[in-house]
């Protein structure tokens, strides 16, 4: 197997004591050499403390090093949660000989309980000496919260005959909504981009990968993703030449990332892209295909394998958004269910079930009305994502 | 125990065959005299055809009977479901020798299935004849859909030495949500009133009251609320005499119903009121509470009797409102979790857990912010809301 590489980064994950079962709970991520860096934060008006200290330090547009814990999200700890955070910080700048104001830091898990900070603190020096140019999935791995699998892509691009490497790792699961980065990812790269540029292209690819998913419709207070590009391939995006062909990329890593954040969604059987088209503006699909998206009495459907297509005429008409029912089509893949606002009749159940029975499928909602379309990946709700919800905490 | 009657209305509940096991699913009230008629409707862009047809009919501000039937929701079913929708008015006009155009016709189930009116027009005669002024029980069973007990208020009040009466009754279980009628409400009262008059009073009724409730946040294609007025107490309205009392006893009958529709939500074992207070403004403390009450990590928490104080404020910090995170207070009954946005320590947990033991319960959010204040009435999300909804259907 190609090792998992992005040349001039390391990465490790260790167990500094947060989680239990000696799992791996605290995660670095390490340019050899300064890199620029942009990112992207949860929209919550609760943000929790590495957040807000991330945002202060992105600003300089330079970066070395990401620290990362689980277990704790370090959100509505007040002053000794910002306390908390720099120290974290502190923790890996001493022992990594770096400004204390290059490191960012992050955290997920449990709201409203205080970091057990002294923990990562003691766990710095072994995390450190554990920095791998392989340690990748390690990282990923401490990352975790209810994940159940490590989300970890590698794609490489050419530019003038030159390769280069986009790096992504992610944590989901739960609190995902669009309109906002996803929980945590991070994204590494080897070519040479100034921050203001990266942070273009980072917001695009987001707002066509992570924006697009939805498991609960809930927004994490810590939800980050970074990225950071330190040029050891030698190629550079500053003349703008490539930029295309790097924003493709990248794009494909987040939009791989995305899914395998859905698939691997709280209690998750079913990956279904809604496919909104024909809409009067892409605003108006957007508005429908989240509704859907969001919808507990679809998303129920779907765990049920039900081919309840009524159920998802009537999340499109709650979505605030004007339009003609007597013009809804409405498809599972290729089975059309409803034509112009009606039932395509019984007939149409036997081959939508066998679509249904699928883990992944599309809904596709045509309303006859304009040009506009939008897309969006969605999960189903199951009895798990309610159990694993209900005890989260103990 | 007392009758429950309204002077003037008779009301009936059969079996026309839609549902299986011999079950009620076809109800009737019928006013003996010309009553004036009020109703709020579904917001939903996908109306079933009888809300499409009451709409049309409400505009004369007269009615003499309510028929409604269960297991299909006549929606999704074009020009034949309205053609559905006006025979099944019409078996019970010519039975009654009413005007067609006085009968308000309700249907309640699956969507996207054809009305099978047939069985509806041949138990119509039945339906007639077993009106009894003692029948609301029976019509209340009729409208039931994965409701598990039917939902019926009666209220008296007294002005100027003469009684009232104000009855209602009402179906639901999931697909309600805030900023729209109930799923099927219909409340009798022996007041005279003008249609205008009434639906004022209405609709400021229903604002605090069925708009006030959150099952699963999904919006139904078929919310009524009807209100129908006979005059028969000799009480009138029309010179504003008495507005105020009258108006308070219609709100303890709609709040009354909406509280028994959470309690019997699909799944529900927790009622849980989200009152916000002292948000910037009122539309700010509604956004919040909304958002809150439509959570569902928070309503999943719940469920786990897990006080996960931290999801609350997640939630109330994605309703998209500016707010102080560090002036938060979240209270579980009188047990304060959180003071200005801190934890306030495990010693609270002992007491937090015999709160969420209880079957009924409040979550209080102080924002400390302004004077705004909401309150909204939300239920858990269960695996039985799962179960349920997963099939649906069959």
């Amino acid at each position: 197997m190609k090792p998992i590489i992005c040349p001039g980064f390391n990465a490790a994950g260790v167990h500094a004591g947060l989680k239990n079962n000696h799992e791996k709970d605290l995660g670095l991520i390490y340019s050899e050499t300064p890199a620029t860096v942009a990112g992207v934060f949860t929209t919550n008006q609760v943000k929790a403390a590495p957040v807000l200290l991330d945002m202060q330090r992105i600003k300089t547009g330079r970066c070395r090093a990401i620290v990362v814990n689980s277990k704790n999200a370090n959100c509505c700890t007040g002053d000794r949660g910002m306390q908390d955070a720099v120290a974290m910080g502190q923790a890996v700048s001493r022992t990594l000989n770096i400004d204390e104001g290059d490191v960012m830091v992050a955290s997920t898990g449990v709201i409203g309980a205080l970091l057990p900070v002294e923990k990562i603190i003691a766990a710095a020096p072994e995390l450190v000496q554990s920095l791998d140019p392989e340690g990748f999935m390690d990282c990923a791995r401490a990352m975790m919260t209810t994940d159940t699998v490590p989300k970890l892509v590698h794609r490489q691009g050419e530019l003038n005959g030159t390769t280069f490497n986009v790096l992504g790792l992610a944590k989901g699961s739960g609190m995902i909504a669009p309109n906002m980065a996803t929980m945590l990812c991070f994204v590494c790269t080897d070519i040479a981009c100034p921050a203001d540029t990266l942070n273009a292209l980072l917001k695009k690819s987001v707002d066509n990968s992570l924006n697009r998913i939805v498991i609960d419709g809930d927004t994490s207070t810590n939800d980050t993703t970074l990225i950071m590009a330190n040029g050891r391939s030698g190629i550079s995006l500053e003349d703008n030449d490539g930029i295309d062909g790097f924003q493709h990329v990248l794009d494909n890593v987040l939009f791989e990332l995305a899914h395998d954040l859905v698939k691997d969604g709280e209690g998750v059987t079913k990956v279904v892209q809604i496919h909104v088209e024909n809409a009067a503006t892409p605003d108006d699909a957007r508005a429908i295909a989240e509704s859907i998206a969001n919808s507990p009495l679809v998303k129920t459907a779907a765990f049920g394998e039900d081919a309840n297509w009524g159920r998802i005429a009537m999340a499109a008409g709650k979505a605030g958004v004007a339009f003609d029912p007597n013009l809804l089509d409405i498809f599972f893949n290729d089975v059309q269910m409803a034509s112009k606002g009606l039932s395509c009749g019984d007939r149409t159940e036997a081959a939508a079930a066998t679509v249904l029975k699928q883990p992944e499928y599309s809904i596709i909602v045509n309303l006859n009305m304009g040009k506009g379309q939008a897309s969006l990946l969605t999960c189903d709700f199951s009895i798990d994502y309610v159990k694993i919800n209900a005890d989260y905490r103990s």
